[in-house]
């Protein structure tokens, strides 16, 4: 992943530790993440386009460079750096505008990613996330052209750094943040959404639905350098305070062309949850957990008519169309519970949503789907192979899911373990659930903690799928930790601050940052100086084989007794954790 | 799970908080956990014996009997109750002996669970456990008699509340604690092992290595309700002050003999590691992570002579056979990385446990195999599959595996992915990992977030693998959930004090445990309250099916508009967490 080309902005492993600065109410963390630095890559052929990445600077000269969702944030230190009323750089005000070109390319209108793709136009945006992937841009052009992967990039969003969400593509993670009229101000919101980005959250979802709804949501967009997804039943039924029975299509019409004015990128819409649904949750332990799903089938049964999502979802495709929004058809009726998972009325709405699927496609207009939720781990691959059936491999977008419902305050951890399977049967996006799931609201903590358990849950399923970058990260991290590289052990890990300081809890001292030991084990017990020691007596006797061994070197016995190879181990080591 | 012969020791929801009292430097943590009360089942036609169960006080007059392993502890709010140096009453001491009938059974001397249940003899400590598993005793002396189950109980630890380890019961999990010249007393290893059962552990593993290491593991076993395991080199190893190539046979001869005789009930023996394989490390990208391994391994290459641990296995089977010590067969050559996961090294040492497997089998020794380690999760169940074969199916006891490298701080969450999908698979025992893997020392904390984390490993691939019993708890508690009973809700997860921690962050006052929302989506934007409402709805008006919606019911529409059933939502509701 190096390249000649690539230019740091910052330097050295001991770059600056991120800024926390308050100005006002104002608060944003800038900076480059501690042994970092964020380098540009410009993609061949197309040099206005530059590709960011993290170099993490190791301590042996090396380097290796990493997918990078932080934005210009960790760029530089100084938060004043940043106007948020300003908003970020307009960076694809320049990219090429393949409607730009006066010929008809028979997209029949249509301005989307999907429609280019499928003429064969390669836009700027299928080049920058091709290079970011570090894939062939024909592999980008020919999954969107399918519908197997979508590129969220609203017309009037241009300040992000374009994704790609499919199963050919790393898995990607979803953050939600979304303001309280008791707890959050606007500016809050926007450090959210930082703070969130800075971890690895690839897209994230602007769940607000307090008053502000509007310029909280300006404020996001404008400064946020992924994409953003947001609901906008939420914002709809504010606008009749509250009372889903006065919902209008008109009404939720006019709100989705407000948001997809503002630059929103994609939008859950519960469109799969019909009239006829409903009785089949009525024997379900756990119901409707949905917001959205719940606030339709209370629509359905107060009108006794059918949901005006679904009955006006061709009008939806043209505004879709014409800003190239991605729909994220949500699951209403997603499982609350184990009991629940996996059941009739679940996989009625899956239906549904592959014909809004197909509906959608041919507008033009992308797609993903939005699956469970709570499923144990027997029954989580189905839905992957459902979903591929019925939606024509859309991008598969899931929530955990929970593989257990016993444990509140832990439920990053039960989901990351469904969300890791889910992910390696072929789910491209994640959305996260943090410890407060189920009890209350998510601090800033909070949603550090639910991306990270993401990104594991996401780069475990890119290992195992094969993903060809990902074990990159894994080989140079454990090569530092077999020798000893402490700094390089933490700056390759996904969050150094916290490796760092759980080293520090027992050796804080700076050499201990060298020593070939830890406080595991103590300075001499240890398996991995042991081991070390043992291949360097062998490969200096000629015992790197079996065979070496077999023909018998009795003889050398004596020589690694004496010789430095010994190994001695002291009398009072500290404490072990590791377990035999 | 209810029983009428259930004798509760507590009552009540509002049990007391668990009391941590310090006298000198003595603090042990005791009382029932919240919401629970301590409860004992006679066993049927054994009424000498009976099984201690959690007892959850439901809001609603039911009651759930959940599998505790926590011991006396949880009965008694005084920690004065319990006089460490005087030990743990002899639980087993009054228990039927087989061997005290004086006849000849067939079992060539051997006193061991395996040699009685080949033969046929049910123990008592069977009974205990199929009571304990909810299953049928001849399934217990069955497994067991097969080696697919052991039941590790040392004859001389009579304190221990007996269970037992195999694919065809509950997952089990294991946490390690060991005493550190610098930081620990032995009261405090005492009550760390107190906290982990408390929380969960099946198991726990003293790796003490400092000095004391013989009283720290005699204060330890006399107090532990829970079979304890060693690593018995450890100890060897501190006899010849730490160089590897100093030990011999009879030192650790003696060393295991010692230990059996305190009441060990399991003993990892690193058998498996022979001169041959030490090669097959050498280009691995984190050579040889296992302590025992690498200490072998120097031995193997100091004195070039085969393994001592294998060439006297026969006579370790003698002693281990006296006491009925179980083997736990380990892993010196496990995977350290990503990179080294399933390769020749391990699998050599795998296909050597198997031979071992059965010369212990054949002493009447009961056997368990460790397993990794670090494994990317496509590779995981091969590992189960191979262990079957080649050791014929005796239960799995696996460290995680880690499912990817990069999270140094959370390998905690890295390695339950991995659990759980290798219990899924057929693991019966998963060895715990808290957060400071790989860079410090445990506290009290990362001991509960381990045990916790693994709980969730375990429990979600019981649910997984059908277990009958399991789900009773997840149904339990997601129903609290929906009807609101937030104390109930609490009480069944597996931290009800975090839970409740998590709860009252922002809605601390006592109604707020009862009233149908939280501080999620505020007091009426909730989806779970509008399911109620619509379920409420649809069933006082037949609309429970999709025959009655499709007949047509229009007229039923303005009724629900004008009825309860109408939902108010707020305009200003607090902030939600719940995606969409």
């Amino acid at each position: 992943m190096s390249s000649e080309t690539a230019v740091p902005t910052t330097t050295g492993p001991a770059a600056a530790a991120p800024v926390a600065a308050a100005s006002g109410t104002r608060t944003i963390t800038t900076g480059p993440i501690a042994g970092s630095a964020k380098v540009h890559h410009p993609v061949p052929g197309a040099e206005h386009l530059r590709v960011p990445e993290r170099r993490v600077l190791l301590s042996n000269g090396e380097h290796l460079d990493l997918y990078d969702t932080s934005g210009p944030y960790t760029e530089s230190d100084d938060p004043a750096a940043f106007d948020l009323a300003g908003g970020l750089p307009a960076l694809r005000a320049s990219w090429l505008r393949p409607d730009a070109v006066p010929t008809e390319r028979g997209t029949g209108g249509a301005r989307t990613q999907l429609a280019w793709a499928r003429v064969g136009v390669v836009t700027d945006e299928m080049r920058f996330v091709a290079a970011r992937e570090g894939v062939d841009v024909e592999l980008v052009r020919d999954e969107v052209a399918r519908g197997r992967a979508v590129i969220p990039a609203n017309r009037r969003h241009p300040e992000i750094e374009p994704m790609i969400i499919g199963k050919a593509f790393g898995v990607k993670i979803n953050a939600n943040i979304g303001n309280s009229a008791v707890t959050s101000s606007i500016e809050e919101e926007v450090e959210k959404m930082v703070w969130a980005a800075r971890w690895g959250a690839d897209t994230l979802m602007d769940l607000s639905t307090g008053k502000d709804i509007h310029e909280t949501r300006e404020w996001v967009l404008r400064n946020s350098p992924i994409p953003v997804g947001t609901v906008p039943l939420y914002q709809a039924l504010e606008k009749v305070k509250g009372d889903p029975a006065k919902l209008t299509w008109e009404i939720y019409r006019d709100t989705v062309i407000e948001q997809a004015e503002q630059g929103v990128d994609y939008m859950t819409v519960h469109a799969g949850v019909l009239l006829r649904y409903v009785p089949l949750t009525a024997r379900r332990v756990t119901g409707i957990v949905s917001r959205g799903g719940s606030i339709m089938a209370a629509w359905c049964l107060a009108h006794h008519q059918e949901s005006f999502l679904y009955t006006h979802f061709a009008e939806l495709c043209e505004i879709l169309r014409d800003y190239d929004v991605t729909f994220s058809l949500g699951d209403g009726l997603r499982p609350g519970s184990i009991a629940d998972a996996n059941d009739a009325a679940q996989f009625a709405e899956l239906r549904t949503l592959g014909e809004l699927t197909k509906v959608a496609k041919s507008y033009g207009v992308q797609v993903m789907i939005e699956g469970p939720g709570h499923v144990p781990m027997h029954k989580i691959v189905e839905n992957v192979r459902l979903e591929e059936e019925l939606c024509e491999e859309a991008p598969f977008y899931t929530l955990g899911p929970l593989a257990t419902d016993i444990a509140p305050a832990y439920d990053h951890i039960t989901s990351a373990i469904g969300a890791a399977i889910i992910a390696q049967a072929g789910t491209a996006m994640l959305c996260y659930v943090t410890p407060k799931e189920h009890l209350g609201l998510p601090d800033r903590d909070d949603v550090k903690t639910g991306v990270i358990t993401y990104k594991i849950a996401a780069h475990s399923a890119d290992l195992a799928k094969g993903h060809p970058r990902a074990q990159l990260r894994d080989d140079a991290l454990s090569r530092a930790r077999f020798e000893f590289r402490w700094h390089d052990q933490f700056a390759l890990s996904l969050d150094p601050d916290t490796a760092r300081a759980f080293h520090d809890e027992t050796l804080p001292a700076e050499p201990a940052k060298t020593a070939h030991f830890c406080s595991m084990c103590g300075p001499k017990f240890c398996s991995m100086r042991i081991s070390a020691d043992v291949r360097e007596y062998a490969e200096k006797n000629g015992l790197t084989s079996v065979e070496a061994i077999e023909a018998g070197m009795a003889e050398k016995s004596s020589e690694f007794t004496d010789a430095g190879g010994r190994v001695y181990l002291p009398v009072t080591p500290a404490q072990p954790v590791t377990p035999r």
